[in-house]
């Protein structure tokens, strides 16, 4: 069982899918199986967190945007590939610090998530994108 | 096949699993199957890694303190999320950077492991915790 | 469906293995599966990145040395395991910072990769080394 979900993207910072994913899930009929997701870009991420305060979404990406700071800020001078605007030599450092692909087991159709577990695209470009996750369900 | 790890942990640090998900995936008949090791939470991660010298786990948590210091640390003054200790948030932005779940190949009952990898559970809270890692073999 | 692939490194870097993992793929008859690639070492890493641009890399590598700097930096006098050189524990951070596996979901013999993503090795070691990456398609 497969699919790709498609996620319209309006910035950076995360956007949560937990529901979508659920809902597919939960079509399955397997006792027990692997969910795996897989984000098709080198510039957007994809991460499980707290799904309770929003805030924690807030301070997470205030943490990424110090640690990679946008091309144009002094700190990130070496950098040789700019060609793509400030902030996609970040986007592509930040995509290769977080998940690419995240594997979950699922039992009757229910992923193991924890009960504070949401599953988040993190978009790290400033342009609206259209993001593309495929999906296994097996 | 599938199960959960129970692990208590008492303060942050790394608490090696290897022994227990060796046992459990040595009763397995399958040739070659993929074991995914799933946390159940935001603030603990699953890490592979040298399982020979301690020293390794102690420079490992020094290096992750000082990228992602505790909340009452001026350099963390941006944060919003702070309700919950200083612990708190830092424990979500670790457990952003590091694995969340791991998947890894098994031949005949056996870890594909390299010879100095173990796995461990790296909690990020500094309270004792009861933690839970979902496991599948298939 | 399993095998082993084989990396010869020289230093620092990523070294891209795409092609020869796409060509084992291609054999698969299955339908949908998943692939799983897991690195047998502790001081190398599996990352996707952009294929085009090689400044992508030499970027990618000029972040991850100032953020994990040789161990005889100043900065990183508090290291405790230097018996292996100055170039080991951080190697180790590293690895425990990037994938150390990652699945891809596959359809009909192809990965699902996005346009631009190509699989890298990334050694974190600076003399040469022969790398093992785990492979298994299910």
């Amino acid at each position: 069982m497969h699919t790709t979900f498609q996620i319209e993207t309006r910035g950076q910072g995360l956007y949560e899918i937990t529901g979508q994913v659920a809902a597919w899930v939960a079509g399955a009929e397997i006792d027990a199986a692997a969910l795996t997701l897989f984000v098709r870009h080198t510039s957007a991420s994809l991460v499980i967190q707290e799904n309770a305060d929003p805030q924690v979404r807030t301070d997470l990406r205030a943490f990424f945007h110090r640690l990679v700071p946008p091309g144009n800020d002094p700190s990130m001078a070496y950098l040789t590939h700019t060609d793509e605007g400030p902030d996609d030599m970040p986007a592509h450092i930040k995509a290769a610090l977080l998940p690419v692909s995240i594997t979950i087991p699922t039992i009757r159709g229910q992923m193991t998530l924890g009960i504070w577990q949401g599953i988040y695209l993190f978009e790290h470009r400033s342009q609206p994108h259209q993001r593309e996750v495929a999906a296994l369900l097996r």
